[in-house]
């Protein structure tokens, strides 16, 4: 009795959140299956409603009726800087400084070396040892080319290893968000430690824009990427985002010069000159299919402000871990219980993680696995809702207290991203 | 009356041509608006037939019902080997040389980076200065990483400049076919020359794939890039490819070294180790409605060889000149009329040609103009039929005997792709 009395305590509270969240009713802005939970759209975002008649009217009208003019009458040349503008209200960047573009990974090493020529001289470069790989992996390359050292320092030892480094120092590269715990770290103290030392701080937003109450320009950020599948639900493989904080854009020399930066594409001059503004960070033609996806996906965000997606955020997490506790499942937490702390994801270690996460698959609750041990779960407010969480909640007690983790089907590994 | 004649002979002749075309009747297998001959594939291909219901499919069912599982269960994780495959096919490369990534820019600073780490103390590269710009900017900004020297030497010279550079020489990186002039380069001279000084030679199929008889493994290319908006009609921004012939797969050394190059991407390890295989040139994740559009257009192929095709192509641009001159439309010819040395395009010469291509597009010819003085029309064989052609050369006529490029309406510039 005590089962039923915990879930009806915790349902009816869960009811009165959502009916009190600012973000009331926006799980009417997605598309989703009946029967799932939806806690993976840290890693693929859900479909938006808005998105569908969009790729449709872009495919039948933009590209099959109007062809090459499209490029002008349905404004394809500026769509990657319009919406770049949409991406940078909700993550506190004015107009005119964030542009979608290529990958996160290829925006990361334009940021690197273009961090390097806007401090010449300097040559180390300082990174999260736990960053998600790519960032190290683009990193390292671009360091290689560039002439810099990478040194690989976790984010709480990070301020102190930016006065080590001093005047040697070009860029602190740091992810706001663990990707695999969900702690967060506070890049504002690093940034202002960089800034101490005359050094650039890039910002990786992959796990952030979209659920965090993000303030690119207030805080200082010299330099910024993230990705568009995520939170900002995009759709599989949706370009990502530069920012680039406009009082470096004159000087801002990134490395793929391609002519879609260039300041007069159809001079088709033989001598590369930066277009003004952001839009020197664009490379080639942008992949125009998946870029006004994105921006159809970015409505669902209408009439939110960042402040309360992320308040609405913490408070389901929140109630997610406090479910945990209530139901009695005592796996440990990767993610900081402290608001401060933590993401929009909350992730639970378990020597069997992987097993677990397809055991709650077979549940209808879609999270992922991380290595080495990690059950990981994204919350994203817009769709996932208190109700959903307590209902997350349960089902893991029930995978684990039943031990349906054991079972042979949910032991098989395979690739998940 | 002689231009009834002529206009009788040429179209009766056009309906022989198509009738007996291999290609015949594969303008079905596209969606192309009432009214319009549409010269312009070589800038953005037409709608193919096949595209809209995959990438309804890919939208509705892949992204939001199967959502983040689609990786697996709709094998996104081999869609970009399986599409560079399907475009190996129409470039003579057996399967698992070719992966459709990122941009043609950035596939070619891959490329130039890449062969530059195959040829260590190697310094120059070559690459022809009438190049499209954006291969010019992104060779500059690679050598200028990579501490290479750029020399620009127009292809018909570039044989003795490749002697000349002798062991200094690490890559050729020529286009097979001039963007603006149609004009084709012996590509198979340039390569012959570059490895009978132990250099590699990248070729630029951005012109030539999907209409030429391109052979990249019988004639030893050892890189080459392309486009895949183009003649492959992928769609606007669609993904471009990247090819590294087998005996250098090993050694390729590519600078952009994301997460979906690496060997095991989830063991999420912080040390890079490329995937064996063209799976190395992959970067972070691919837009996957664009690659996946991309694969729906390919099919538009299906069954055609690319001797078919390059036959077909040849026939349709030769009657177009031939119509031309038999209507007494004296404009210069910028590409060659020797079948050997003419791509897929006709280009002529005009002082108003930006005004004449608006002339023809307000008569539903789009081409495109290119600066100074081009007036570019791409015969894409697999839509633009014989009769197409004959049609188009009497428009031109028209537009030039009838002055009509001189109306106000078609003088005002703007941006076309």
């Amino acid at each position: 009795m005590t089962t039923v009395h915990t879930h009806d305590a915790l349902t009816a509270r869960a009811e009165t959140l959502d009916a009190q969240s600012p973000l009331h009713g926006t799980r009417d802005r997605f598309t989703l299956p009946d029967g799932v939970i939806y806690l993976d759209g840290n890693s693929l975002g859900a479909l938006p409603s808005a998105v569908p008649a969009v790729v449709g009217d872009v495919v039948h009208r933009q590209w099959g009726e109007r062809l090459i003019r499209s490029w002008n009458e349905s404004d394809w040349w500026s769509a990657q800087t319009r919406v770049g503008d949409a991406i940078g209200r909700l993550v506190g960047a004015a107009p005119g400084q964030v542009v979608v573009t290529d990958s996160t990974s290829v925006n990361l090493f334009k940021a690197v070396v273009g961090a390097a020529r806007l401090r010449p001289g300097r040559t180390v470069v300082l990174t999260d040892p736990d960053s998600f790989p790519t960032d190290l992996y683009m990193t390292d390359s671009a360091a290689r080319l560039a002439g810099l050292e990478v040194r690989r320092v976790h984010p709480r030892d990070a301020v102190a290893a930016i006065a080590e480094a001093g005047e040697d120092l070009a860029l602190a590269s740091y992810s706001s968000v663990d990707y695999r715990t969900g702690e967060l770290w506070d890049l504002v103290a690093i940034t202002e430690a960089a800034h101490a030392v005359g050094a650039l701080a890039c910002w990786d937003l992959c796990h952030s824009a979209g659920v965090l109450d993000i303030r690119l320009d207030a805080d200082g950020a010299d330099l910024a990427i993230g990705c568009g599948y995520k939170y900002l639900n995009g759709g599989p493989g949706a370009p990502a985002f530069i920012y680039v904080a406009e009082r470096h854009l004159a000087d801002f020399d990134q490395p793929l010069t391609g002519w879609h930066g260039h300041a007069r594409p159809f001079e088709m001059s033989g001598t590369y000159e930066p277009a003004p503004g952001i839009t020197r960070a664009r490379v080639g033609t942008p992949p125009l299919l998946s870029v006004l996806a994105l921006e159809a996906a970015l409505t669902a965000y209408d009439g939110l402000s960042p402040a309360d997606v992320r308040a609405a955020s913490l408070s389901v997490t929140g109630l997610f871990i406090e479910a945990l506790d209530a139901l009695g499942v005592d796996l440990p937490l990767a993610t900081p219980r402290d608001d401060d702390h933590r993401g929009s994801q909350v992730s639970l270690r378990h020597p069997q993680a992987f097993a677990v996460v397809q055991a709650l698959i077979a549940r209808g609750v879609i999270g992922d696995f991380r290595e080495p041990d990690i059950i990981r779960l994204g919350f994203a407010p817009l769709y996932v809702t208190h109700v959903d969480a307590v209902a997350a909640a349960e089902h893991v007690r029930a995978v684990i207290a039943d031990r349906e983790f054991e079972r042979p089907e949910f032991t098989e590994r395979g690739a998940v991203t």
